[in-house]
């Protein structure tokens, strides 16, 4: 029989490949991209910059940048086919959703393109439809955002940077360098985080030497998951329930009392504050977000019932919690939150999927089977069988 | 930090979960659902039988069988929301990439009933659903091919059985119950079979809470992937290009010389005869398959040669090789062969989908960072975004 290996619930701390795109120190509450600092790249860069650090191993050259920028933008408009079957999609949707219509909607594309498997394409190409696939995922959401209300889409601009084409189409007016800045932070700030649930999803998916697509649709589907993507719109539905700051003690010691979750807090690595929470908040108090008294006094007093509930488990605010007002105060509505979480970490699982083919060897684990012992043995088939 | 644990590539014989749905024996060449022989139930049992097993954990009595039987049977039909949009997903599916197209059909039944998370959804609920997505399978995989070429769907009947009914909705002909038990056995033997990297997938989908559509439209991505499911059709392809059973030494030779793989021999886990296959090859000799006499002698050729070539490794046919003929011999077409697993695989994913559901642990491994090393560390960045 084969040797069966045990180990902690949940693959927890299990190494299932090496990589160089990042990795998440969660004791010190870091976390880097390659060898940089993943949040000072995300005040100190552009979309573009990271999402080439992201995919070729360094920070691009001036004319590295513009070249990738460049065909990056040409990436962005649907093909026509595409662009004719989506009203269909959006017809289906149900707007609470928005990850199952941003997948069906991409899955037309990998359609239109016949997306082969990675195993019988070259590296160059597969990095094609990376670019091309990271490129096309705010046209759609935004297409698909303004179907649903019963508009038409908005072409992709060339001329704008990939944080400020997204939000220009959304309403078709090109947004002020103050929200371009702080969308574009958050993106930076969100592509990448270990081997979260969607990032081995497309991992695993990848190594069957499927289509770059099948990867990304897979990884849309576990970042779906409550317990994976949440929501950062629940913070804000919180914070408008419990409506000022003196009410959020009472509120939180209720939810708690009621076995209900308090949003935003907890994460499985880190056991300090958040590093992209830290940076959010600043950004946040920059954008003068109307929430932020709100926000800070129930983040002080959640903290402090936890650590009266539960003395021995550090608990903090998550990505979520101040995630939520950068959104809002960039002028994104709330069901546009999870969808723009896709539309960042769709350049870390692309990176994810070109380097599990890099290095190949397919991820297929075991089982300890615990149910009644079978019938028989491979014997008794004949018999059975024959008989 | 976290303990790293490092264990094999691939995670093989890494133990991600208990599981009571079934097992893989691969030095004995057995494998079983729950405590029943697979193999046996294939040759014993209708697929209905066998669907209930897997999903309830026993074998169904008669007014259970006739109750499942009927609820199954009542689900085939498309919604007419989703028949209005299939034919945007059949045009723009191209033939060779059967499995994308069956995925983004299934897409629009997810949209259709805006599927909701299993975490906020109670187990019957996930079990109905569970229901309504196996049955609905062959429908969107038959009325997918008759749109690609041009005709219109045909309606599933209810008063067929599910392998049945399937073959009735390719070309509107009762088909002989010969080439149904045929099909219902390969259909049966193909449920499930370990922890494989689809069956993988929708487990660690599932395992953020996301819903059954999520973790099954992943899994069809893995599918896809040429080092997982495969492709029966590659074999007749292979049988064709041989010929003749004098040719086969050489061919095999040949293809092996080039370095190229002999289609439908070896398996990452039996290292006896695959149990399917055995099964396979019998029902091909019972359905006068035309070319089981060349098979033989490809299969008795190719095994010699593996000797020779590889004398310490065991090489078998696997389950692609027979099932090839089998397929072929009941009658549908080469590129129905993959879709065709996916319609009987589905209904073990979505088992185990189940199955993670009632004892979840959201599965969230490690890797190991073996990039340059970061620049700095959390303190840096207050610097660096305020200097």
């Amino acid at each position: 029989m084969t040797q069966l290996i045990d180990v902690p619930a949940g693959l927890k701390g299990v190494v299932v490949t090496a990589t160089s795109i990042g990795d998440v120190r969660g004791e010190e509450g870091f976390y880097h991209y390659r060898q940089y600092n993943a949040s000072t790249l995300a005040r100190t860069r552009t979309f573009e910059e990271v999402w080439y650090l992201i995919q070729a191993g360094k920070l691009p050259g001036p004319a590295e940048l513009a070249e990738f920028t460049a065909r990056t933008a040409n990436c962005r408009a649907l093909p026509e086919r595409v662009a004719d079957a989506l009203p269909a999609i959006a017809g289906l949707a149900s707007a609470d959703r928005p990850l199952q219509a941003l997948r069906a909607a991409y899955e037309l594309v990998v359609l239109d393109q016949a997306m082969a498997p990675w195993l019988d394409i070259s590296a160059d190409t597969l990095a094609g439809q990376a670019i091309a696939t990271g490129a096309v995922f705010p046209t759609l959401v935004a297409a698909l955002y303004r179907l649903a209300r019963g508009e038409q889409p908005i072409a992709p601009r060339q001329d704008l940077g990939y944080a400020a084409n997204y939000l220009y189409m959304l309403d078709a007016v090109v947004p002020s360098s103050e929200r371009v800045r702080a969308l574009e932070a958050y993106l930076i700030s969100t592509i990448d985080h270990g081997f979260n649930a969607s990032t081995f999803t497309s991992r695993v998916v990848a190594s069957t030497g499927a289509d770059l697509g099948s990867a990304v649709i897979a990884a849309l589907g576990a970042l779906s998951g409550p317990l994976h993507g949440g929501a950062p719109s629940r913070v804000l539905d919180m914070l408008d329930a419990i409506g000022a700051p003196d009410r959020a003690d009472a509120w939180i010691r209720d939810t708690l009392g009621a076995g209900e979750v308090v949003m935003g807090f907890g994460h499985p690595v880190y056991r300090t504050d958040d590093p992209r929470n830290v940076m959010l908040h600043q950004l946040a108090a920059e954008l003068h977000s109307p929430r932020l008294r709100l926000a800070e006094a129930v983040e002080t007093r959640a903290l402090k019932v936890f650590r009266e509930l539960k003395p021995g488990a550090p608990v903090h605010a998550n990505v979520e919690f101040y995630a939520s007002l950068v959104l809002d105060a960039v002028g994104l509505p709330r069901e546009l939150f999870t969808p723009t979480f896709a539309v960042s970490r769709v350049v870390g699982w692309t990176a994810h999927i070109a380097e599990q083919a890099a290095h190949n060897k397919i991820i297929r684990p075991s089982a300890r089977y615990v149910g009644p012992a079978p019938e028989a043995a491979a014997a008794e088939l004949d018999t059975l069988v024959r008989g």
